[in-house]
């Protein structure tokens, strides 16, 4: 089959790779999924921007949703024909800390790309098809949708996005506290930040500052539900957002990105007492001023979003239409111009980019 | 009056310093109340061990009770004669942080031993009386005790932790968002630590374990609601915690102390997607390391507990005898002695020391 591989700095390519099988003699909880969307994530650009170093070649892409092919004889959840959608980990929802809710710490999950703890290969997402580890716990099931119905295919962006953005969003604002009428900012206006401004608008919040310089994301956050744009950052940002909020700030800041500034524009911005919903990957620090924290009582959390619980929150209101966190998608490409959709979310042509096989 | 002075590194002074009046021509929201006791705060012991320098001789103490004995035209809430606790701070309890429930970010507020902002000097507490600007806002009265009656004087030591420590354990068990069937972990056996213990308890957490050495701080935190002991510290404490906890941790773990060993204690022992409550006054950092919080989803909030508020909600339960948290102090001096009372506790010969003027 064809799949994705990374060689380095700048240099995907799409590649015959072996197809994937059920693992013989293995616990038989695996499946394998022909994928029918996948797309690149802002965290696939850094070892495509060398941040990251790729000392060999290595299969990429962990966003996907596609058709239940084969499954093993111990898979009783998921069944040959089903659309399903892959969180961008693997997970067994059984142990304990999948039982509390964080299946991204799952005690016998992994990743795609990788050998699974059965000796097996969890294919990477952005490919033909995947053999997927511990189907039960990982996939989840889109009932009696055909991905490749009229229908259906309208559907594929917004199911695509439960796979991480919109997922991830949902973190940030569950991470933050959000609530009914909470007052809240978002940092970053990448997808996952435009999801977050979904989420928290679906949580409640009342009112949903988005910090965007983009006129055309700046227009997406207020489809999804942001009443308020603020294109200013650093002091100018802190100083826009307390005057906003009775001069102190907003109950909770989400901070979408990742970098130093951002975490800093976030800790900054909300009022004292106030929480930060963090979800960007830590792009090499910065740790965070424990002292400033203490002084003003705003808390941190997140980190990687334990997302496969959330599908399933999710998904209803992705069906009936209520959540439509797709129109972050602004380009779609055949899984054979991979090296393009990487170039024009590199080159910021695109904000996300998503590949049919 | 007689009241403490610090003037350097182990040296503080009981000395005679003007009595405290009303400010003529302010507000009128002042007041003037008769230290019953206060007690010295191990956050006290920086300036003394001189870890903060002290370039003047400065008044000392931000935990005290005592009797209303004069307010100003523009005080309603407080009257003279009443029996009153004080937070270890100043606030007006109408600002937009206060009615946040976050007042010791009070927009008005102040501390005590320093000027306040009607141009009048809020006396420390370590002292025979005290200048209380914003007396509404500040105090909360207890009603119906007469601190100096035999039934008053039993309330007294339970009574004055509600001006600092069992307010700053009850924020950090807040903080950590422990509720009915938490399971948590303590660091810290100091008076903080062991009121964060009787905090958990009362907010419902099933199992508590209090980490700590002493003997008698064990005996005393098994008094207050500990349920397990646990003496190992560093890699030793965290792997012990795993053990008894799924082999994943506590939900919660209430950081008590402020050093870097304890926070890093902290944050290694919660489960994932766990939370830290801190309380620990940061003794110059660390800072936090976010690429850990990211990875295991465990949050970090706390800081300066707004005790204030909680003085209201914990009352009735001291008042009715079902919170006792007065048993941290282990050692009652009169104030001339307050030279003795700083090096009891420096020592460690003493947990926290009561001070009667």
């Amino acid at each position: 089959m064809r799949a994705t591989v990374i060689h380095g700095e700048r240099d995907v390519r799409v590649e015959e790779v072996p197809d994937p099988v059920l693992l013989a003699g293995g616990s038989g909880r695996d499946a394998v999924v022909r994928v029918v969307a996948a797309c690149v994530c802002g965290s696939d650009l850094w070892p495509y921007r060398g941040v990251q170093k790729t000392r060999e070649p290595k299969r990429i892409g962990h966003e996907f949703i596609g058709v239940v092919e084969q499954v093993g004889d111990a898979v009783r959840d998921v069944a040959v024909g089903d659309a399903v959608i892959a969180p961008f980990y693997v997970c067994d929802g059984t142990c304990t800390n999948c039982v509390n809710g964080v299946s991204t710490s799952c005690l016998h999950g992994g990743w795609w790309g990788s050998q699974d703890r059965e000796g097996g290969f969890a294919d990477a997402g952005q490919g033909e098809r995947v053999r997927v580890p511990l189907a039960d716990g990982t996939l989840v099931v889109v009932p009696g949708v055909d991905l490749e119905s009229t229908e259906g295919r309208a559907l594929v962006p917004h199911l695509l996005t439960l796979s991480d953005v919109m997922g991830t969003g949902h973190h940030a604002a569950v991470s933050g506290g959000v609530g009914p009428g909470s007052t809240v900012a978002v940092v970053g206006d990448g997808a996952v930040g435009l999801c977050a401004v979904a989420a928290a608008r679906r949580l409640g919040a009342t009112r949903i500052v988005a910090m965007s310089r983009h006129p055309e994301r700046q227009a997406l956050a207020r489809t999804l539900g942001a009443t308020d744009v603020v294109p200013e950052r650093g002091d100018e940002g802190v100083a826009r957002l307390k005057e906003m909020f009775d001069g102190v700030g907003p109950d909770v800041v989400l901070e979408c990105v990742g970098t130093k500034e951002s975490m800093d524009q976030a800790l900054r911005s909300a009022r004292p007492g106030g929480q930060v919903g963090f979800v960007g990957v830590p792009a090499g620090g910065p740790e965070l001023p424990v002292q400033t924290m203490f002084s003003t009582n705003v808390g941190v959390r997140g980190g990687v979003a334990p997302v496969r619980g959330y599908i399933e929150e999710l998904l209803p209101e992705v069906l009936d239409g209520r959540l439509q966190p797709g129109v972050v998608f602004d380009l779609e490409l055949p899984l054979d111009e991979v090296a393009e959709a990487y170039k024009a979310m590199d080159e910021r042509r695109a904000t996300k980019v998503l590949l049919r096989p």
